[in-house]
């Protein structure tokens, strides 16, 4: 049986890519899409089953309200979501059958990257994480170079593991990279570069290296289907494509 | 607590080299080194909690039947165990309260490869696998990326994938590799190298890489290490390192 | 100066890209774009110093006689020049102050990765070559990959190195890879991938390793202005911008 | 007709793993292998063409008076050169038929990778030096590394080009690197890891990555050979193995 998909933010660029997407994979049905000056009653007409939301914070609460309150699950990429909003979220995920997931990122290299260096992170004395974007990117390290850090040092305080050696004792400013919860994390702007970023673990004689590219902008793509697939057996409201995942 | 740790094998080349990593750690205490003249009594004397036997297919059986008939665990790295010794160390295992984990690869770095290439493998259209080593090594792809290689073809057949996608129709013999349950697996022979392995995973937009890179001879302590620390949670034989990993 | 720069082919999504790119050129400037049915006499009417020709074979030879005739430089991307064309153009050339560049390959990248590993074959008992690509290409390997081993195996013969260490006497078919004049090949294809080639040495100890990464089909570009400004200083035809980059 | 090798500092470990390599090298002789109780004068009675001292600052000015004295070419890897130091060899050549190799960093891959990073640095708008070294070095960014940034950044100031695009606004401290002449390097320091060095360079919708992995520490044998090789055609004194490679 396929799944009815409904496409909101459908004439932006993303939503453009996610509806060629679903139109192309035989389990899914590209069943309406909608832009600002639609009327969002056209999903229950269509018996739409899923929407993908990325639209922008002004109009996704609306959005979400509206399928929640009709019984339409929800995967959503826009941005914006603090505690207050993620709250009344999930309140409206209890009063309904509906369920939701909010994921600030969708490129499933990027996610397994971070969850295998969580998993990995007990295992290996160093650490260090390498990004790599385009030179107009304005912050450094990344958002998600800095949660994949976080992710390493909580794993290695759960495993009570000692600082990482490091005998430097002369150094160029900046030679060893930010320090996040203790882990380096370096980060590098390149002319042609996309989204990048590489863990690297050492143990005695070897390392392991995962390392994630992005090579253009429609990665967020696999991991919106793996939402849109799985998300009938995601009750509530989910934070993270992770949870996803089943590893 | 420490563990006391027994050495079999002591006076190899591996067996220093493990001695050694024990010694250097602090939970660890060094209390009994074995080799082909000395009494296996000793274990016992000692109160050896974990002996660790990298000796050879001809002494392996012997030393296991001591230490599991005396109660004491064993950390084997010893090659040579086919069906019919497999089924003997459990019931030794299943007669006394010693528990054994015997495991072709202590390298963890590369155990780690194998398991993340599994959980990885359903969400990319496309894997392959790269493994370079010295070009004294007579078998071709190595048996660590056979193995790798079936853990993605069994994930994806669980998973129902459609073969990978490939357009080739016009090749130079060997040019796309060996195939393993349907992965291309693709061996170089380097001057210099140690033993390497690379798993690639593509889904639009992006990709994962997997590698595991080991530098010298010692890259098994560390999964030895982890096998003496947690063989005492891991009642039976258990065969594989990777059953110690809690990922 | 400002060097004058005219647009054969400008329509098409290749020419745009290069218009583009010479419009933001401080020492550029875009003097005439022309398409199919546009008349060359503007390039003249507009003191084109140099055209870049991205056409079809079918009109290149009309282009360039045009061109060289009216001593305007040509650096040429299309496709389709076999022995009796080169002559041709060398001719025309012979005839006119006008040079030309005619070369199968812009990826300023790719073309270094080639003259590096031919310069540094010879110091290496071993090298391979792996590339890949996205899963719609036909051919395996890739004529750039074939290009830069037969490059690798021309320095070691003029160097009269002995053939690569390969003690493999048991291997999968394939799984060494395809043989190029005695350099192995490597061909991975894989689902995202654009197009990158991976170029590994090994001498005692250590490994040297170069790899060019396209990310998208605007890499050509940086190459056509290398072509574009130093153009003058190559009288006559020139094939391969490798010739171009005085290393 | 072989070439006649004579070990200064033979019974060290480097002075060893040198003669090894000679003693295996059809093309040379091990001549006479000296240490600090033997007698220069061993040279001269076995006809030596070249030594190799990989001794102390302490005695390789002795040593090099002694050989240069002698017409007895010298490939030096001691540390300890200051200009006068230089300045007195340069001499003694002067005064005999003798020439001398000095080089700080024998790795052929690394020095390679230096010459490449040189040559490549005018094409690309972006370029960043990443090394890796073990936990306890004192130091970072590694010399090579630093060496490697400055000659890019020779490079990149000879061909007038604009500073690094980068439009970092926010960033914590560290995480763009160090700058070493307006170019950054990051330093890795990782458990298990040897000496590592990988330069990247960007340009519109490519890279170009040269990396370089010293796996143990026999990587200075292939280049001191090249220098054993090569130094009856480089008269006088030479510094650094660069000049040697022809490139």
């Amino acid at each position: 049986m396929t799944i009815r998909v409904g496409i909101l933010g459908a004439r932006g660029r993303v939503g453009q890519t996610i509806a060629e997407a679903v139109a192309a994979a035989d389990d899914l049905e590209l069943a309406a899409t909608i832009d600002k000056d639609d009327n969002l009653q056209t999903l229950v007409d269509n018996n739409v089953d899923v929407v993908v939301d990325f639209t922008t914070p002004a109009v996704v609460m609306n959005n979400l309200e509206f399928v929640t309150t009709h019984g339409i699950h929800a995967v959503v990429g826009t941005t914006g979501f603090d505690d207050d909003r993620l709250e009344q979220v999930r309140q409206w995920c209890n009063n309904s059958d509906a369920h939701v997931l909010i994921a600030p990122n969708f490129a499933i290299s990027a996610v397994l990257t971070m969850e295998f260096a969580k998993q990995a992170a007990r295992f290996f004395p160093s650490a260090e994480v390498i990004e790599m974007h385009h030179p107009n990117k304005l912050d450094a390290p990344s958002g998600t170079a800095i949660h994949t850090a976080r992710g390493i040092a909580e794993a290695r305080a759960a495993a009570n593991m000692d600082p990482q050696p490091d005998a430097t004792d002369q150094s160029l400013d900046g030679a060893r990279g930010a320090t996040v919860d203790g882990i380096p994390v370096h980060a590098v702007r390149m002319t042609g570069a996309v989204a990048h970023e590489t863990v690297i673990f050492g143990a005695q004689g070897q390392s392991l290296t995962i390392r994630q590219d992005s090579y253009d902008r429609t990665s967020f793509v696999p991991g919106v289907l793996v939402g849109v697939r799985n998300i009938s057996n995601h009750p509530g409201l989910t934070v993270g494509l992770e949870h996803y995942l089943d590893i």
